[in-house]
């Protein structure tokens, strides 16, 4: 039915039909993620929800924005995406998260938690601008209903004075399960509906509740009732639905099959296990440690230090911002605060990084994983903006180990460095180079990975293992034509080892990172050359400034500016 | 009495010593504002309260942290600072806002809204984990409340399991008036407190209500009250309060005396004067233009536009995030909106300026006040790192208008500019150079404000009114002794003119910005220079990496990087 089901024809099917499809959808979507990986528990809650608003609502013409996006699967797969959706998260396919430019039933994109209030409010304020009639949903999770930025949200619903239907699908939880107050609430307004409800009018909704919004007609039933309070008020409709729902394993093991990897795909060694490790061995003996997280301890590997320290351990939920005032504020008080966040959401505590860690020269440790090109998750989710936002931050120190095993020399460093330190890593990783330093990593300095004769004329300066990798790739090629140069793990992007640099013989100098251009490692390497006069070319070898799309990690390096092959072919026209 | 009282005392004094210490305090903080500058009304109404909790409290062993900081300076007067209360806001003086560096008394350092009860968890937490027994207080506004992570703060606060005091002091007014669904649930607290008492212990907080709180016998009660119930659980302690009390014209004005500049300070000329007329006059002829501000309208200049197009103007009370997101989904509906904000404050809307505004590649215009050295707020306040976390993001462009006759010019290019751009600019402004360009700004053109003769070997570029005017300072100090060089407006800083730039023909460049320098217009220029292998020397005058302290804009900008005379002995080494 899928294949050949317009979205629009949705409205003329029977209940029995409808229930069909949303075995079909379930089942599509299943089958998918696990071809191509994807988030699987979260979307299989969400299809009956989605198919009653397609039901009573009339996309492309209204507009539904959904947050983060773990849940737009089934919309996906209703609004003419059917026949490409076995190209999920693919190189030049059907994006895992809403994109504009992919189809016009895409009101608006998402990626990180908690935007979908305001940008609902946003379209519905234009369209009453334009005097323009159609209608505005914002579908959101209970985990992101912790972000502030939806609080903020609700606070202006008045100001604005405009209409909107927020749908919370709440599922109990966010990646780990949800936590927090707000979430104390919402289950009050199950009980106790009089004052939630009280409370709620006060923010400009009309409250209505389902209970079981994985029954098709218990939510075709409040879609309707909801569609009609929204000509005259905002409505928020709160629905309880199972994640993972109709697939036993998913609904046991929600946050395993949030996100899904493609069936088959190798195991690796990553970091965060790394990072777990070491950081329960380094908290054994040291009471000072302490874990924030921001609703991410099981992929960032931390499962083990909740279990083993829970005293120690705090996840506070998709509430970034606060994870960091957290860390912060223990700091002040001699506690010795490890955050560990993706790259890519750091950006919502970047204020607070520079305001409150860093403006008070304070011993936090950002353990930043998911840094450089994250894959398949596209656009919102890339890590290639860290190191430029983090240089620029004084009293801030930022290292990229060259493999697991100087992630953990790093780590170690770390307890007894007494300012703000950023340790930014990709996701897979291993222990990959012969370490030359023994006696641990020292502030600032640089090491040979691979030292050539005393007068090669070019020097490779890379930094974290990804592009160490490439740089001694092209190393090994090289050198099998009787050629040579140096290769140097940079391992400290801030502060640059400037001694190092200023000792450095050579002509050519090349710098390569996982990370846009601007800004970045590159970048203050020729600052750091012009400042010293040295005469020789630089040549960056880094991310275009451009908006990162899904694909595989490599593909993406060599097609956004980090190639072996143009890395290769460029030395090769020094010796 | 202040002089010579030692905060401890204060636990000695009868009722009728204390009201008069309330008023010695009031007297101290008007007579010092209107000496130094500085934030008044805010100040003033909270006196009571901040007596009754030293009544009641030891600091500095139980800690306080003061949302913003607005409203610390009666606390810094019985902290033994009264002493040197007279240098408030100078260079070297006592700080308008806590310093961890300047008092024992000053727990943590605030600036920017919504951390206090995310540091109050924290140290109470540290406290916790370390075994201490001292009280943590956070004490905010009603503004500071609508913030997103005062939210996130409450969310976590039974997750935590720690217990804090929040005073949450409440004068009805953010800078302008608080707005939003928030305050009106704290106004239902007043009059039915049952449900709103309910939703507050959901939060994990008892609730204590003060009808008024410049009453010092009730503040007192109240505050014995709370500090009772803290043995057991965290309180919130809301008392209403009168912004500006005690001075009838701060008490009638509140928004006009919350900062205040020293009694005979010149009139200038400001930007936002210019931002707010020169909008007003595009939206009269386009009627897609909306302007949206974070609580901040009118020291943006925004109030006529208010006034004039309240339907197309948004102030959505301090929530940076919000009103970011807002912008970019009224975007997508073909609205064109202006996001007026200070620099230092779009800090905290830097992930939705990525993952909304620039990912999706909308037409928001990002109005940066107060862009560069802001001066007498100190470290929490200077607009320093702008032009480096803006460079970096893809599909933004980056405007820094040489005079306000320049700027109005940009403002009218923004109108059909069909991408995401920032135009920063300082506070104070004037029509300062000759324009050469009558036709208006074409993207990335940069112009001669001073072109010498064909060989000189000497070019400055230098962006915005304030690095310009010190360009043409030296100039004139060069040229009187016979000597030139080149002058360049670089207004664009990001796409640089790199067809400008190629087309110099000079040995030595210097870059001029009032920015840091990582990441920067400088380091722009650098590696524009050593990718373009151009054999010229490059030097950038810009800011250290290092934290900016209080002082006058133009001590600050040599102290830390852009002196006029290092540049001119720079240059007449040259020449």
């Amino acid at each position: 039915m899928l294949q050949s089901l317009d979205g629009s024809k949705v409205k003329t099917l029977s209940v029995n039909e409808l229930n069909d499809l949303c075995e079909e959808l379930r089942e599509t979507i299943y089958e998918t993620v696990m071809q191509c990986g994807g988030h699987l528990a979260s979307n299989l809650g969400a299809v009956e929800s989605t198919v009653a608003l397609w039901y009573h609502f009339d996309f492309p013409k209204d507009k539904i924005v959904f947050d983060v996006g773990h849940q737009c699967y089934p919309y996906k797969l209703l609004s003419g995406r059917a026949d490409r959706f076995s190209t999920l998260r693919q190189s030049g396919g059907i994006s895992g998260f809403p994109k504009r430019k992919e189809s016009e039933y895409d009101a608006y994109d998402t990626g990180h938690a908690g935007t979908s209030v305001s940008a609902a409010l946003g379209i519905a304020k234009a369209r009453d601008l334009k005097e323009e009639d159609f209608q505005v949903i914002a579908y959101i999770g209970d985990g992101s209903f912790n972000n502030g930025l939806v609080y903020e949200a609700l606070n202006s619903i008045k100001i604005l004075n405009t209409r909107i239907l927020i749908v919370l699908n709440d599922n109990g939880m966010s990646i780990s399960p949800t936590v927090g107050g707000m979430h104390d609430i919402l289950s009050v307004l199950d009980k106790e509906k009089a004052d939630g409800v009280k409370l709620l009018e006060q923010f400009g909704l009309r409250y209505i509740g389902v209970k079981d919004g994985n029954n098709l007609s218990e939510m075709l039933d409040a879609v309707s009732e909801a569609k009609e309070q929204l000509s005259s008020q905002s409505v928020l409709l709160h629905i309880s639905t199972k994640k993972g729902k109709g697939y036993e394993f998913s609904e046991e093991h929600p946050t395993d099959t949030h996100g899904v990897p493609p069936v088959g795909s190798p195991k690796q060694q990553e970091y965060s296990h790394v990072l777990g490790e070491t950081l329960c061995r380094l908290a054994e003996k040291d009471k000072r440690i302490a874990v924030v997280s921001a609703a991410m301890k099981e992929s960032l590997g931390l499962e083990r230090f909740f279990q083993q320290f829970p005293e120690r351990a705090f996840d506070v939920g998709i509430c970034e911002e606060n994870a960091c005032v957290l860390c912060s504020s223990m700091a002040t008080q001699g506690i010795k605060p490890y955050y560990a966040i993706y790259s890519t959401f750091l950006q919502r505590a970047f204020d607070e990084l520079i305001h409150d860690v860093c403006a008070m020269d304070l011993p936090v440790v950002f353990c930043i994983d998911r840094a450089g090109i994250s894959g398949a998750d596209g656009e919102t989710h890339q890590g290639v903006f860290d190191l430029s936002y983090l240089s620029m931050i004084p009293n801030l120190t930022v290292l990229c180990p060259k493999d697991t095993e100087e992630f953990k020399k790093a780590l170690e460093f770390s307890v007894e460095f007494e300012h703000p330190l950023a340790i930014r890593y990709p996701r897979a990783g291993r222990i990959l180079f012969e370490s030359k330093d023994d006696n641990g990593l020292s502030l600032r300095k640089w090491e040979y990975l691979h030292k050539a004769d005393e007068n090669s004329s070019v020097a490779v300066l890379a930094t974290g293992e990804r592009c160490l990798t490439v740089a001694m790739e092209v190393l090994k090629n090289v050198r099998a034509k009787g050629k040579d140069f140096h290769v140097i793990n940079a391992r400290f992007v801030k502060p640059l080892d400037l001694n190092f640099l200023t000792s450095l013989n050579c002509k050519h100098i090349l710098t390569i990172e996982d990370n846009v251009q601007i800004g970045g490692f590159g970048s203050a390497v020729n600052t750091a050359v012009i400042h010293s006069k040295k005469s020789c070319t630089v040549r960056n070898f880094a991310y275009k400034d451009e908006f990162i799309v899904q694909g595989s990690v490599n593909e993406l390096q060599k097609k956004y500016g980090v190639d072996s092959a143009e890395i290769q072919a460029y030395i090769e026209g020094f010796i």
